[in-house]
C-alpha cells in the first residue's frame, strides 16, 4: 500500500456565541467564539469513506449551544472544560479533543452616573483566549488560559545595542527608542484554579512590567515579564509570550530643514521582528 | 475629441504618524493616519503628461511630518486645518484639498498604583476622525469632525414590530431583541469650537442615548442619537449617523430538547442591515 | 423643533448567493454578493418608531434569493434590473433604490484534458461588478458596470518627472520606475448593451491600454485607460477610474556593497498614492 | 532562581521582495514574501539584556535583499536554501534556522494578440510556498514545499452521510451537496527535486484529484488527494493537507412559495469545519 494516515484532525472553527444573562436588576454579557477539533482513530473515514464515527461537525456547533444553554458558561476555563468532557464521551468519540474559546470583552456604558443595566460598549481588540485538551475517559487534561491582541507602547526605556555587526548590518544602536507590541501570552497551572481572578492578575502584571522594565531588547522584557509572572502567580506552571515587534521609526526631516529629537515616528505594519519564548518554575 | 475629463482628484492615503511630546514628568503619545487629496484643473496632466501641476503625493507625505513637527499636533483638527491651509497655497496648488485624519486612541498603563508616565495600551476599536475641506484662498473651509468603530450593544429595550408584509417576509416581529452596531458619526459645526471637548460630549451622548432609547427600529434610535447631539451641543450644526445592524440571532434549541428565553445567540457578521441618516438643526 | 432629517436611507448589505444551473451535460456557476438600499419618506420611522413602511431588510435579502430562483441570473446587469424594478413596486415602496452586485470568477478546473463539467477554481482577486439606481414607476434607471481589485504591474514602461517642487519636496525624477496598481473602473451606458461581451472587452481593454502606455504620471495612464474605453465601446458614455498607485521602491543596497540596477524592490501597502478620474464622451 | 527559559525564537516577518530580472526581450517578475526565525541559546539575551549574539532582525531582512541581488531567485525553494545556508553561518550563529516563502503569482497581460513582455496581471488568491529548515553545519535540512489558498468548488458529487448521530445532531444526510474549499498542501521532499515541475504538477493533481473524486467526506477527498500526489511524484515523502469545509446551504424557499432543487445557496464564512490529515508513503 503506497499511502498511509499518519495524523489527522477535524472539528468546527469560528462557532460565534452571544449569552445573556437576564438577572432581574442587570443583565450579564458573554461573546464568544470557540473552536472544536477532534483526533483519533479515522483511518476508514479517510480510506473508504466510512462515517461511522464521523461525528458531524455540525452537531458539534449544536452541542456548544446546547451545553451553554445546559450548563451556563460561568469563566471560559469551565465553559471549555464542559465541552471539552462531553466530546470526549459522545457518539464516535475521538481519542483526544481540544476545545479554544476567545471572549471578547464589553464594558458597560456609563449613562445618568451609573453603569447601564444592560447597554454595552466593547472594550479594546484584546482577547481572553483559553485552550483545553482532554483525552478519552479523563485522560490528560491541560487547561491554558491566555490573552492575545493586547496592544501597549512606550515611548522611552528601551534599548537595543551591542548586537553583532556583519556586511549586511546597518542598523544604529539606540538607548532610546519606542517599543510597541501585541501580547500574545498563556499560561498553564498546576492545578485548577481561580481562573478569572488569576487572569485579571495576569494581565495587570503584564502590563506593569512591559512599562516598567528598562528593556535592552525584546527578548529582555519578554523573559521579564514571563518571570514576574512566574513569581507573583503561583498557580502558573508555565508561560510562553509571543511578541511582534511593531518597529517605529524616527522620521529623518533634516532634508525638510527640520530636526527631530524624537518627536515624530512613522508606524510600520511590515517587516516586524517575531520574538517568541517559553518560561518554566524551577 | 472623443473624451472629456469631467472630474479628478488625487493625493496620499494612509500616512501613519505617531508623535510623542515628550514633557519633563509624562510623555504625550499621539496615533493617527492621515490621507490627503487635491482636486483641480489637472487636465493637461490627464492629457499630456505635463507635469508641472502635479505636486508629488510624496511631498505630501512629507508635509504631513514636517507640519506636525514645525507646528505640533494639537486637536486633529487643528492639525488637519494646518494641513489643509498649507496645501491650498502650495507648490501647483489644487483648486480645493481634503484632509482627512483618524486618531486611534491610547490611555495610559495603570503600574504601581498611578498612570504611567510614558508606558500606554490601546483602547477600544473605535477612532476619533475629522474630515476638512478647503479651497484656494480660504475659501469654504469645512470641518467634519467624527468617530468611528463604536461598538456597542444592549441586551433588551429594542423592538421591531408593525413593519409591512409581503410575500418574500418571514420575519417575526419582536417586543425584545438584542441591538448591536458599530457607531460612525460625524458632525459638522457652526464655527470654531472646543474640539476635544465638543468631541468626548458627543462621545458620551452617542454612548447615553444609545442606551436609554426605547428602540422600535435602528432608524428610530438613529434619529434619537442624532437629535440629542444636536439639543445639547449648540456647536453642532449637522450630524450623519451610519448604523450597520449587526445581527444577533435567538439560537432555535428546541430541536436540542432544551427552551432559549433570549439566553443564548449566534452574532452574525452578514448579511447585516444598514441604516444611515443625515440630520440638521432647526 | 430642533431637528430635521435631511437624508436618509437603509438597506441590506453582503447578502451572498451562489446558484447552480444544473444542466445535463455540465453545471453553470454564478458566486455573488448583493448589496440594497431603499431611499424614500421615512420621517415617521425615524421620529416616532412607525414601522408601517419599513419594508424589513430581511424581506429585502429573502426577495434577492427568490428572484434569483424565479427569474434566473442571468447577466448580474440582468438581476440587478430584476431587483430593483421589483423593490420600488413593494409594500411600503421606496422613492428610489440602489441595487449592487459584486460577482466573483470561477473557472473549470482543467482534469483529463478537458474542463471539468461540474468542478471549479476560483479566478483572480478581480469582480464584476454593477450598481443599478431606479426609481419610482420606472423612473431613472442608470446601470454602471464595471470591475474591482483587478491588480496589475509593469516592469517598466512608467516615468514620473518634471513636477513642481519646495523646501518638503525629497522625491527624485525617474524616468523608469514599477507602475502597480490595483484597477476600479466602472462605466454608464448610453442604452442597454450586450452586458456580458461588453464587460470582457472592457476588461481587455482596460488591460491592453495599461500595458501599453508609456506612462509619465498614474494619471496619464489613467486618462489613457479612459480615452481607448469611451473610442472603442460606443455603448459607454462615461467612464469613473480609480487607480491606487502601490509604490515598489527601489532598494538601496549600496550600504550592503551591492548594486541594484533596477532588480530588487520593495513593494508598499502605506502610504499609497490614489488617482481617481471621470471621462465623459464628447 | 524560579524561571528557565525552556524555548525560545526570534526573527523577521514579512520582508516584501519584488525581483526584476531585465532580460533584452522581456522581463521576469517574482513577487514575494519571506519570513526568517532563528533558534538557539540565547539565554543570556532573555536573562541580562546581553545582545552580543543577537543578530539584528533588520540584518536579516537586509540579508534577503542582499543575497536575492547576489544569487538570484530562482525557484523559491532555492533561494529559502540559500537564505537558511547563509544564516546558520552569520555572526551570533543560531542552532537552527527556518526561511518561509510565499511567492504570488503574476501571469503576462495579453495584448495585440501576445504575452506582452513587461506587464503582467495578479493570478488568483494562491500562493506558492516553501518552508526551509537547517541546523548548524548543514545539519538536517528540510525542504518542505506547497500551496496556499487554492479556492475549489464542486457543485455535485460530493455526499455525507451514515455518520453518528446523538441527541445534538440535527444535520440530515446528504448525497449530493456543494463542496468548498480553500487547499493548503505542503509535502516533503525524499531529496532535491525539480522544484518547479514538481510543484506544477502537484497543483494540477490536487485539482484533478479533486474534481473527479466521488466524495463521501471532506476526510475521504483529502485522503484521495494525498494519494495521488504520492502515487504520481514519487519525490514525494509525505504530504499534508488542510481542507477547511466552507459550507454552502442550501436556501428554504419554501415559505416564499418556491422549489429548489439545489440551484440556490448561500456561502457562509463561519462557522466552518475544518479537516486537517498527513499521509506519508509506504
Amino acid at each position: 500500500m503506497a499511502a498511509r494516515l499518519v495524523a489527522n484532525r477535524y472539528g468546527k472553527q469560528t462557532v460565534r456565541l452571544v449569552t445573556v444573562d437576564r438577572g432581574a436588576d442587570r443583565h450579564e454579557l458573554k461573546d464568544l467564539t470557540v473552536d472544536v477539533a477532534f483526533s483519533g482513530d479515522y483511518e476508514s473515514a479517510h480510506r473508504e469513506g466510512d462515517n461511522r464515527r464521523v461525528y458531524p461537525t455540525d452537531s458539534m456547533k449544536n452541542s456548544v449551544y446546547a451545553l451553554a444553554r445546559r450548563q451556563g458558561v460561568g469563566e471560559i476555563e469551565e465553559l471549555a472544560l464542559t465541552l471539552a468532557r462531553h466530546f470526549v464521551a459522545c457518539e464516535g468519540a475521538p481519542d483526544s479533543v481540544e476545545v479554544r474559546i476567545a471572549e471578547r470583552r464589553w464594558s458597560r456604558i456609563e449613562a445618568g452616573g451609573r453603569a447601564h443595566p444592560h447597554a454595552f460598549v466593547a472594550g479594546g481588540a484584546e482577547r481572553r483566549t483559553v485552550r483545553v485538551e482532554a483525552g478519552a475517559g479523563g485522560a490528560a487534561e491541560r487547561v491554558e488560559s491566555g490573552i492575545e491582541d493586547l496592544l501597549v507602547l512606550k515611548t522611552t526605556g528601551s534599548a537595543f545595542a551591542g548586537f553583532p555587526r556583519d556586511a549586511f548590518t546597518t542598523l544604529a544602536e539606540t538607548d532610546d527608542r519606542i517599543l510597541a507590541t501585541s501580547i500574545e501570552a498563556s499560561w498553564t497551572y498546576g492545578g485548577a484554579a481561580s481562573w478569572g481572578a488569576c487572569w485579571a492578575r495576569a494581565r495587570d502584571l503584564l502590563l506593569e512590567s512591559f512599562a516598567e522594565h528598562e528593556s535592552r531588547s525584546v527578548q529582555h522584557t519578554l523573559y521579564a515579564m514571563g518571570e514576574r509572572l512566574l513569581a507573583e502567580l503561583p498557580e502558573i506552571e508555565e508561560i510562553r509570550l509571543r511578541l511582534p515587534n511593531r518597529h517605529h521609526l524616527r522620521v529623518d526631516l533634516a532634508p525638510l530643514g527640520l530636526d527631530n529629537p524624537d518627536r515624530i515616528f512613522v508606524a510600520t505594519d511590515e517587516p516586524y521582528g517575531l520574538i517568541e519564548g517559553t518560561l518554566r518554575r524551577g
